[in-house]
């Protein structure tokens, strides 16, 4: 991959070029195969979808559903009507957690997640564990911060109905070995769901491979615009899952005091969709594919060993998760300096990392910080911004430790 | 207000000169303002909000909540914390049924809606009376459409909970008596949810001259990108509400089994928002207010006047709604000809009209039709446009009839 060529892609990046931009997990940056995407969508695509009978509005339609294919064949799943467009992957985890499993689990059933989940896919289900009277069990950590399957061994029981797994941590940048969890799930009977936001947008995820009962994951993280995601679910359990919101287009039939569904997709995308949402993630999947996403995750896991091993080399910086890097996002802290103030001093500095919990409190309680640094970088990133976030770093423990 | 300049404005319009887009109630085209303001978006701004502690984040926060005052600002609402961004009109009724009156009707309690209502402001009602046990009541029409007050008296009682009605019927463009029907609901202690996804487009509301506790509208039938929503809210009910999505940015403390929310409006607004989407809206904003909402009523209501005077002299032809029409919306039906032939017809003949049942089949079938045409226009629309359609029913009814 040619970093200068696919830097050329991206608008902000050229507009900015003194700006370093370390916050990928937060969101993406967007290129102009996007952005133009939408402009022309505004120009000439612009009506509503699945409603009307002018052959303008039915060319968007076959546009709007062409996505869902390209979608489909993005994680390799079998059948578009597998596919639900929603807002992110926080509503396409609370749409599982309240249509599906509020239904579907009793007193004392048990849901299994890990300590390093995002809120988003922690929340939801410690919400239906108390609704529903279930038990939230946590899979614990290694020292050196990836998943330790003993212990998710141990905790997925034949009390357990889901086990509700990141793919990658957003804070340590860890992968998830999924193939060995879902196996020990599913030997079990127990239904796995997939949080691919931090995932898709850096490694192929193949659900004929796997065979995860459900995955989710956003637009934003992957290219494309926020107000957009994805809910996989396995064809069966979607036509089992309830509708969180009624309303337009997913509807057959409805008189005064009954209605009559459609079948899925339709069933559970009530109200006019975010189309232009849908237009831009078709596009960005194009873009990832045009680069290859062997290629991303091979480049993104380089950059981020790059920028482990030059961090590990400043007296004072600690660096969270394995010495081994799986992806582009390294999390660590500098003694004696807040992670609040390293990142104004970076900022300062026309450097953008993140501060904070990350949306994932119980991890960082784990790890023993109250925050830590974040540099996030995607394929567009390279080592001589890395070189810079270290001069950077290393100029401030002069600056902040008066040496 | 002059039609030709603004024709200017749209993209759309200016590259299909000789299309007709007479289906604004389904989407409405959108000015380059808009389209501009999101490609700066995308070439400056992409950061994501309320979470970062670098400059070029926090000014897209701060300009993400300035969007919100202008919200605030749009519908004369008092305070922003009343502002929830949603992914559209669909949502936000929905959030307000299981947020709020799943927590808040006991059995037997009643819920009104009008026999106009889209399916949007129907479901979730029906659906939530079924779960509550309440029941869910009617306020009629009367012969040419216009919504029965003496009905709406008669059926809110001490019983009613809850006026949930919207402000234009998206079919029969009639404007409701908001002032009336919730001087009736409140005399009776009921709350009023205002549906206003069809007339915030097209008429001034003003929320503390009209006090409703909910209103609910969408960014794509105001100029703005789909995917986009606001719910209005009086403050103490939405600090009542319980969140129906739960995840990242709308949490002040996570542990393993308890979780602590932010305040209003965070604690309703779980997961990365639709940014660019909030940002067109208020670019859309800017550009109605530039027009003045006024003359955009205006406008629209003597367009409306006009189709129908002229739709009106043609044998065969019945339009439904009053004579004194209120809006750009006309529903209408030809002798012998199927609404979606009628509509195909007037597709090759490259103008754009809906056909069916509009989301508002409880309506449809209290008018008696199976189906009904639908001319729906905007403020770029104009006469001339009114006379082509006119011409091709003309010429159509000879097709279709062998005349």
């Amino acid at each position: 991959m040619d970093n200068q060529k696919i830097r050329v892609d991206f608008p902000m990046l050229i507009k900015h070029p003194d700006f370093i931009y370390f916050d990928n997990a937060a969101t993406t940056q967007k290129p102009k195969s996007v952005i133009d995407a939408l402009t022309n969508y505004y120009e000439n695509d612009n009506f509503n979808v699945h409603r009307s009978v002018y052959s303008a509005a039915e060319r968007t339609t076959q546009i709007f559903e062409a996505c869902r294919e390209k979608v489909i064949q993005f994680i390799n799943a079998k059948e578009n009507k597998s596919i639900i467009f929603t807002a992110g992957t926080t509503q396409s985890i609370n749409q599982v957690a309240n249509g599906y499993y509020k239904y579907n689990l009793k007193k004392d059933d048990e849901i299994v997640v890990s300590i390093a989940e995002h809120h988003s896919n922690l929340l939801p289900w410690q919400n239906i564990a108390k609704q529903n009277g279930s038990k939230l069990k946590y899979i614990d950590i290694n020292e050196d911060g990836t998943l330790n399957l003993e212990s998710a061994k141990k905790v997925i029981n034949t009390k357990t109905k889901l086990l509700a797994i990141t793919a990658v941590s957003n804070v340590l940048g860890t992968i998830n070995n999924l193939k060995a969890l879902i196996n020990i799930a599913h030997q079990k009977n127990v239904d796995v769901l997939i949080d691919a936001a931090q995932a898709a947008p850096e490694i192929k995820i193949d659900i004929q491979e796997l065979k995860p009962e459900w995955m989710a994951f956003s637009g934003h993280k992957m290219l494309a615009p926020t107000g957009i995601g994805i809910l996989y679910g396995r064809k069966d359990l979607l036509e089992k899952m309830h509708p969180t919101q009624l309303g337009g287009e997913m509807i057959e039939h409805v008189d005064k005091n009954n209605f009559k569904t459609k079948d899925i997709p339709y069933r559970l995308e009530a109200g006019t969709p975010n189309i232009e949402g849908v237009i831009g993630l078709s596009t960005a999947i194009d873009y990832l594919q045009s680069l290859g996403m062997n290629n991303i995750e091979k480049y993104c896991k380089a950059l981020g060993q790059y920028l482990y091993d030059q961090l590990t080399k400043i007296d004072g910086v600690t660096v969270y998760g394995p010495e081994k890097r799986q992806t582009g996002i390294v999390s660590f802290s500098i003694d004696n300096i807040h992670p609040h103030d390293a990142a104004t001093y970076l900022d300062f500095n026309n450097i953008a990392v993140r501060a904070g919990q990350h949306c994932a409190e119980p991890l960082t309680n784990k790890l023993g910080v109250n925050a830590t640094l974040r540099a996030s970088m995607y394929f567009y990133n390279n080592k001589d911004e890395c070189d810079k976030l270290i001069h950077k770093i290393i100029e401030m423990r002069s600056f902040f430790n008066g040496a």
